[in-house]
């Protein structure tokens, strides 16, 4: 069984988090055969985190779990904590396996829907 | 002369804002005939503010401005910082119209290069 977790940073302001969280429903929508289950976690802030969404995904009957960080940027969230935690996880189910995706900010489909927003 | 500005938030890690200004200079080369010029500016921290960005491409010759959010969420700056910024430019230079373009998170076309992105 795969599960998909959206990763953000998470908002002091619930709504940015309810949006994290419509987008991961959207992604459960549209993934079809590829993920069995798609959820979303956040880093700081609002719940779940990251470590809990991933237990639960294994609970749930999980044997690969990938990561997909909703981020625009390579700071330190993206290049150190998410992949540690990640890592950590990876030890503590060493039966599952966890993976890292690369950040939104890494598609090399972002140039193309920028300019699709920019249409009248 | 049409010009696209690309807004981000800006970081103190530079190198964040050197990905803003390397996708601004993809969008130049993928804009063909929508824009004359792109350029990229920053809300906070990085240089040129939105203000001066929109100066120069007026200095420039642009007597359109689309302003589009390179943003996730729908925060305080999403909602009232650019819009300000943009209304504050258009009173600014009446014979230019400067025009607000969805922000990124927006998108319907998120879900599906977020999808993309989760390929092994």
């Amino acid at each position: 069984m795969r599960s998909l977790l959206l990763v953000a940073h998470g908002s002091r302001r619930e709504a940015s988090n309810e949006e994290v969280r419509s987008l991961a429903a959207t992604l459960a929508e549209l993934a079809g055969l590829r993920f069995d289950q798609v959820d979303c976690a956040f880093l700081e802030i609002a719940e779940p985190s990251i470590s809990d969404a991933i237990e639960e995904a294994v609970r749930a009957g999980a044997d690969e779990v990938v990561v997909l960080p909703y981020f625009l940027s390579a700071g330190r969230h993206v290049a150190e904590d998410i992949p540690a935690e990640v890592e950590r996880k990876s030890r503590e189910y060493p039966k599952v396996r966890v993976r890292l995706a690369p950040y939104l900010g890494r598609s090399k489909d972002l140039p193309r829907i920028l300019l699709s927003l920019s249409d009248p």
